[in-house]
């Protein structure tokens, strides 16, 4: 199943994508040798990136310029804040982590620097600069899940796996391509590779890839 | 059912109150009286209005400070988007307006002048911002509503009356009135009446019915 | 002095610009004809307006892509706020309304839609959704001072005419012209109108030329 | 000169102020140790830093309640955008860093952490928020500059440390605490800290100096 053709491109044209995508710590969910503390650190900060990542898909909203993107958008943060949240919060509890433990965690720099970056993308910029810089998350947890149920050498992360493994996950990713595709054809064109706004949004969608690096890196040191 | 102690107190102390909720377009819709032709293009303005509406919403869940206030939010945008405006373009097919009709309906200046005050008091100030400017709508058309399903003479608009009568709507404003409440109680504490913001959210939430009443007078006027 | 390739496009594209530009309030100023009563009225809620363009055009500072339009933008917003509103408290102050009064004008509906709909062009779009709303006003006033100093009957409103008409003023609106010029070349491209963002930017120059020919229906309605 | 009463309960409640105002690299600068590579890498990540902190005051101007609030803001974005930006391309220009070499800086993960944070503040609370994530910059600065100027051991560095011991940037800081003051009494009254409010704004201020001291980590790995 394709992610989209803007997607593509981007991620091909990102050198941080494969240093995001098989990062030590996506090793570590494949073959099992990611210590436990780093995996309860790992879901404590992304309960709390949830949250924010789930703001800027609001926002989305407040930026689309046709019913069907808002539409898109509104489902997609009720999904994140009605389903995926909740689901985070009882993952979270079958590992002895519980909810008041979720809402007390300190968020750290290297979580806050992604989700506010998209922010500040969207607030700065249009629609598309808020895709470019939310895309590196959707995609690559897509992309990484499919990459390590093919892969894995052990079932201990085997559930975090096939949830972004999922079919429904992948048509998530799916999904959000046609929605990235179909914005960049309202606003840029047929050929939107040739318009200057391509190099910022290749650029924002590569420094998002980047703070996703920082965020395995700090996904390692609990 | 009650809509919530902080929305009695800024009803009770706006003087334009009753020209909006005894406004002769509602009288018209309770006995009939209201041209058939109003009612069509009130249908097709409401329609460009809950679009703005929802991104208003949506922007309330980017100001929220805790994960109820956004899943409430996330609720209402999801339910305004995949629902409510969905309803409205079904309600506008029965009466001869197609899906085109109201895409192409152009915006008239009183319609616009409410949405945008409502963004632009959540961008500008705080989430009690947004709430104070958005109560006025939510509530207006349940106390609206209500009465006209108590005294109306005539069925020529019941449908539109039981929309908002309906014990589904009326459960709306009871849960947007718990969230104000709520909203209000953490940021202004116990007696939010002696702080000096109480002064700036009631004057939002005047300035939002007067608008309101603006849009009232152009409903009259296709 | 031209005030740009951009703005005289989507000027001649626009079939309310003479009905803004020629409005009947601009006609009394020339002629002299105008009741005083409304410039009054026009001059407090012009204070209002001043208010909140300010606003609008801090807002562009935020969503730059350049330090030159950063600088121009944060140039334009210091002269609007300790310049042109000072000069404004000045000219109200002669003709008897004291900053007391200018300070607590209640902003009418007209004068409210035309800024909100401008600051809600900038948040739902990028830089060039706020340029394109923000022009008509700047070189609207541009035109008209020059148009009326070239053709005024009657010196009552003269200093009102001369301030749009001056050199400074016509300087302002020929740098605003270069500013949306390289704004959309680097977003558009060397072929602006060929990019499918040119209908929405022409339709937002539209619909805040709409809002300003109500704005002056405002004015003669004190 | 003081700073203001919040400013000051603030940071004395804050406990990673110490490791800010007296991080390494502070010390680096007063006693010389500072190496000079790292110096010219602080200068550039500062250039882009002082773009981003310059459209957190902007949106501080649309945010404000009163014209003072907005005079000050934009008087505040101005000297920042057309003075010290352009001071600071002089003084990289010294020591051998050009202006092209500046635009091209790739702005570091723990730089953009503290702006965005700065800018989601205001975007999602009110002028207060976005205040109390502004502070520990401006008179964290201001404090380290008067007590490198009384305690400084080599001249290394002495012109930076003039820069904020200087007269005019301490009256900067004096500035900024009466507005904090004043924009504290008038949305939270005479007893800020009995507001349920003061605790979220103190954990914004203790948030941004956290992030502070992130940025001299950095600053002392190029």
């Amino acid at each position: 199943m394709t992610y989209g053709n803007t997607f593509t491109v981007w991620r091909d044209n990102t050198s941080a994508w494969p240093a995001y995508s098989r990062h030590k710590f996506v090793q570590g969910l494949g073959d099992g040798t990611l210590p436990h503390a780093a995996f309860l650190h790992y879901l404590k900060q992304d309960y709390v990136f949830l949250i924010h990542f789930s703001r800027a898909w609001a926002l989305a909203i407040t930026k689309a310029d046709t019913v069907e993107e808002m539409r898109f958008a509104a489902g997609t943060v009720n999904g994140l804040i009605n389903g995926e949240i909740a689901l985070h919060i009882k993952t979270c509890a079958k590992v002895g982590i519980d909810e008041a433990t979720l809402f007390a965690t300190q968020e750290r720099q290297e979580n806050l620097a992604y989700t506010r970056y998209v922010l500040d993308a969207g607030h700065s910029g249009d629609l598309l600069d808020l895709l470019a810089a939310l895309a590196p998350c959707v995609m690559g947890y897509g992309e990484i899940g499919r990459h390590l149920a093919a892969t894995k050498t052990s079932d201990t992360y085997a559930e975090w796996i096939n949830t972004y493994a999922s079919a429904e996950y992948q048509q998530v990713c799916h999904d959000v391509g046609v929605l990235i595709d179909g914005a960049v054809a309202r606003r840029l064109g047929n050929d939107p590779t040739a318009s200057p706004r391509w190099t910022t949004l290749q650029a924002r969608f590569a420094m998002a890839t980047q703070l996703e690096v920082g965020f395995w890196d700090m996904g390692l040191d609990p």
